[in-house]
């Protein structure tokens, strides 16, 4: 649509209609994607997936539903909807062919595709509480076609539990490390993996975990190398951040 | 001196010299550890060990000496003196045989005692910018009689060196874990360790660290059980409830 | 059962069926607490309590029946759950012979044992509201076998009820203060009594308590020496601690 | 000068030079104070004490002899200046006849007035270090001609050295407590004794003392009616309120 | 009561029937209040009002009724009940002669006394919002038998709303200046009236006040003298401390 | 009516009926704004606005009612009402002719009037969260007769969507930027207008946004010049000012 | 330069040497403020100032001279320097005719312009330490060709010293209101003045003053309508904000 | 040298020199790594690069001396030294051939490594003061064989320049954003590039940003997928973690 504007342009130009100065301004005066920024477009569908995710949270679910539907006219075959409740889960099942997630409050419009990379993304949680905040990250990473491996409740005050898982561990090329309370998991993970440590505070704990802001700041202070920081509660971002990661150098 | 006289007003009664109401009102007037509450100074002596210890800071070298000076008079032995500089440390030690321990900015006049309690310390930091505070732990506990080890650099983003000491850990009768940045090392000393562990949140860090506050959270946070925290850089604190609690149940 | 897995290794070894190398890999990628480690695991069993308490907060009333039943089974005489609402207990005494103190939010199926050491904790409180923190922590040391006297109300802005009291204060083994507002009353008690002082701040509070943080404050800032500080409302974990420190010279 | 600027104005109304309109208008437009805020002025003078007192922080000791001078033309007998350094005093010295008091950091040109109310303020502290801010109050008082008793280094961890002079305490008309740490002195004192206490954190401690919040929301949170707070190391302003409360129903 | 034991003490002394060991001892052991404090006591009974004020917050309307009952038996003409719901009210009032004030939340059994001194307390308000706090303020005042007089919606954005009532102000004994948002009231009051500002900051406004967080360092920090600041919300520590500024010589 | 009290005092001048003296002292008595501050008063009405607009929170919609009646027969034709919620936008509308806008909250009885000056207001919005916040801004500026266009979900990590609306930007005379998360569309909007840019931080976000305090200071910590802040939330306060912007140089 | 590129692509089309795709891909791979952003180039002359002003803040006096002497080689006739020390400016005057403010630390190289509108800046100061920032504001908006009024050292705790100037303040078309400490000028002028507030909280004060944290809260909770906030000391931005408004509608 | 014990226990095994329980018992009580934990030997060599990296704050100039020649002896070619003062690089350099970069206060001793992967770092700052922390991650990642490219003062203020580097920014395999002030610029750059962005707050900016506090957040905040951040002026950990990516699926 837009390159047909431009070529008519620039047919104007080759017709002399136009001097050289009303091309110019022509150019500067059309919307900004028309001029030349295919790439951000471009990337904005393959990166952001904004055709491929929905943030359920704040939407009623039949606008859920409604964008859904413009997505699978458009093309789609699998749909994300993350933040999502099992009461709008409910509603949406009526007209969508929805798998819900009730841990990770996600739901699955389509089929999961498979791994299309060699690498592994591990999720480990430091305790049971932090588990919805993990599933979050880790059907995310699923969605989006990667090999997800979940070591849950190896808290760090039972250290044995979470070297028992050594071998995994060590064999990943990316780790997600979601933690509350005291959010040492990071820390611990950061010097026993090999890879990316992706820290993700939650708000699970009490008292002087003021809502994750004890995990968040000792995610932040970690002295392991190789280690780094998504908000609190963000499991959908580090899941998506892992992917990143896990496809570099395989698909791209 | 005070007993005296309250006795005298004992006899006042028997000699019906006074009237109730008036032996009443000299009992109330009386100042208050005259009257019974000799046991709270008496505590203060053997605990608070105001006679011993001398809280450095903010006290000019003379006024130090001065204070110990009154302290030998006294009859004390070993004097220790916290939180002294280098430079205030010289100057005593013209008038006083002061030996001064530099990386925990701690001096002591006299000799220090023989471990007399079978228990054991352990001292441990996370790194070895912590050592400061750790050694104004050690030493304290050292000087209030206790044996210690330390165990220092085994922060959790290198797990086999702590797992390396892990016999020392296990055979302690109180832990002191000192650590700045993420503060990780009280949890998992809190999950490997069978004993009440101390922790000692430092100033160590930068950034998000905000001069210990990341530490500390963590700490509060810790989901192990047997950890309680001190005051940020409280390495006598510490020491001090360490041995309070590793004399426990051999000497009173 | 890993002992005997190791045992093999050593048959195949001394069979001459495997070299060394080949032997060592098999050490090395054998779970971690297969190989030696059973003393973290025993400890986990004596000192974590994993099998005798349940951390009730997240956990439907049914789960927490079944994992008591598995206990039960697993030869435990009694079981402690914490962070207990009354309406969970009452589901849950349908299936298990559970005694509930509303007060201290805990369930007990089992009966508490005696006390097996000599020593005593005080619980003191600031304040009636401060009862229910309390309770969690006075009952956590009843169920783990320690005499426990309580001395609730005698916040310090009204002294004499505090003197009124201090035989009993003076007389404990540990001290466990409670307290939120301005959580004074771990600085009054720890200059009064000579023992470990666990102080516990409360949510309790209005306007600047800041949901408890004044009063952790409070405490982290006490001049008094023995006083270390567990998270906002963290009754279960000084009990804990404080049983710990009760029990050390006496048993173990 | 004010004032005849409104008579004039009174004249020609009376001799009919001017319309009403023509009156009200000049009336409007004259300098808010000059219509009839005289009373302000007036308080002024007597209460904020501009004429007597100095704040010296941020002036050159030229500047503050310079000031003094006038206030001295003006018919100042008294002359109070605050936040005033060692090496400003020297200075001021050699032009002024001033009487330093280094540990308020507070310079008096001119003679303490005598006390005149019955009243007596009493300041107390919890430590040593809590002199600097309690001197500042002490002296302000006492140059605003108030009766002063000190009772220094009575912090609640030793209980017994405040309950000594519970006499001092209890015959006080207002009582200035400062204390920094945990400031729990200003509870203690606000539940003994029976009258106004002006609460003054310090910025004494280290760690989480924060510079003086953990001091200011411990005294918020103060469960002792009558109790108030002003900003962190403010000895100035509770030395002031103090005298205004002491002079209440006294002189006026 | 405890007189009375005092004197079988002394009564044992003169009949030589106890050595004065033993007499020394049992005074010891007598509770605290028994022995002498008894101004402690008495002093509880004027000012903390123990037998007079309820704190509701918390009580189920049943206790607070048998509280009641108890303080009549006990000849208190009057009670005060602050944090009252109108719920509870309605509950108690059933079984009370209660009065109720659904502004202040508060309930009155029995009749306010009349003023008994001649000063007057001026509670003053930012906005319409702030009153809840204010009339708690107010009508403990007014319990506590001080003349009040009320200027309520006066903020500081509307100058002359608050200099209309500037006749009012001056004339005060004390000011009780209560504001959220901004909480500039404090401040500009301050400046203008010749008496001690008690500041009330409240936890109305929305987004960076922060639950009241802004006016209370506004008020804190407010440059006028004789401005102390009290908890956010507290309504009723300020209306008691008025009151106890106000009968300052006149009534003790 | 004020005017002619003061009269009244003229004429007793001209009469010579009073003394200069009792004059001047009846004019300081008269309350404030009969004195002279007309212009206070009348710019009151002027802009502040308070016979135009209602601060909905906090006020029944029985009351809201009441208070638009009065301002009707004072002659309004137009009333703004913020921060009312739907329920009492329906039951007002049973006495009213108010027309809702639920998405920013607000409701207008009467017309809205034709903007009165040639500028234009830009309201831009990070996400579709921020609209509420938004539509209150532009609702209100529409009532104060701006010109106001929309441009809603911009948020900079999509920054072709911005830029895609930059002739809008750009030939804005005043920009409000709502912003919730990082706050970040203030900054890069201050960078592209022209103009003065009022930027407006919302509480949309989660976890580390800490309730609007990241937007909050972002916004205050950008570099680009022509940015200032106002309240998170406060879309009313930000509509206000811009009008107050545009008019300028056009309308006074 | 790059419109020669651009015609050049033209010219290629025209020729048909390009095909239409070819002709895209190019215009796409140019520098992107080559293609048309000639607008956003432009404005930032005219608008940042880049060519007209240097922020002085960590440069050194050799660098701040050398940018100064190519802004002259391009033709500018007046600089100025933002956050200039005094020994830096001593040191460019050797090589540049620079005016120094010290107050304001900045520096002008020659000369001011003569206000180009008829609006009035009215900068004020709560007290006399606020006049570094506000001096920063005020010669700023000098430097850009505005007429400025000094209000200083008004603070609320005096307000009949604002009130004396109640006229400036009612005439001016823009204010600057500048204080530290509680931060009410900023409210107390917003509800006088009938213009746009520009508040600007400083670093000035002590404890709870939290380094401008208290006097930011509060002017970000200010109930004036027409308030907005800029950094903490940003002198520099107010005047330039302050700046923006008065010139809008006089001359754009 | 831990291997050689190992056999030797089997050797005993296999000579039955000693029983199944004697053995477990050795190995048990071997230092941890020795057992088997050779992996996490290894990485840590490879990856904590304890061998080739040394952190120099804290470190006197002798002791990095004497560590770089340990490692030297061990094998070492190149080895980094991070946050060196220039004071320390000179007295190092004296033995040691140190080049120093002084921007990013490094110090590498041997040569930098060739690239040895086909990506690239892209390295951003929002500012010139950002790029002593942009240094010191773009050596960093040089040093550990990365190609780099800077692009900096890119803040998003002034848009263009950001956008003028856009096809460099989208060409990056990993993107380090390091801004301070709002923080804004690794959200705009998440939206733009396709690949992983690591955001670096700064301490740089003054006011409300206190010390990297707006830049953090912000940076937590962001809406932009793939954006994780690091610690507060961790330019080295930023560094570290885009190199573990950028080797991704290209060196293992």
């Amino acid at each position: 649509m837009s390159e047909k504007k431009v070529k008519e342009i620039f047919d104007q130009i080759r017709n002399e209609e136009i001097s050289d100065e009303e091309a110019m301004l022509k150019l500067r005066l059309m919307p900004f994607e028309d001029i030349g920024f295919a790439k951000v477009d471009h990337h904005r569908e393959l990166r952001q997936g904004a055709a491929e995710i929905i943030y359920g949270a704040g939407k009623t679910p039949e606008q859920i539903s409604e964008i859904a539907d413009v997505m699978k006219k458009g093309g789609q075959d699998a749909i994300l909807i993350t933040r999502l409740s099992g009461e709008s889960a409910e509603i949406i099942q009526k007209s969508q062919p929805l798998e819900y997630f009730p841990q990770g409050r996600l739901g699955v419009i389509g089929k999961f595709p498979k791994p299309d990379c060699n690498g592994k993304i591990v999720v480990a949680t430091g305790g049971t509480s932090d588990i919805t905040v993990a599933e979050e990250a880790a059907i995310t990473a699923e969605f989006l076609a990667n090999k997800v491996e979940r070591i849950y409740d190896v808290g760090v005050s039972g250290l044995h539990r979470l070297l028992a898982r050594i071998e995994d561990l060590m064999s990943a090329d990316v780790v997600i490390a979601v933690a509350g309370m005291e959010g040492a998991l990071a820390s611990v993970i950061g010097g026993l993996a090999d890879c990316p440590v992706i820290a993700v505070p939650t708000s699970i704990g009490y008292g002087a975990s003021f809502s994750g802001l004890s995990a968040l700041l000792s995610m932040l202070n970690s002295c392991a190398s190789g280690v780094s920081v998504v908000n609190i509660d963000n499991g959908f971002g580090a899941g998506y951040l892992a992917s990143m990661i896990n496809h570099k150098g395989e698909k791209k």
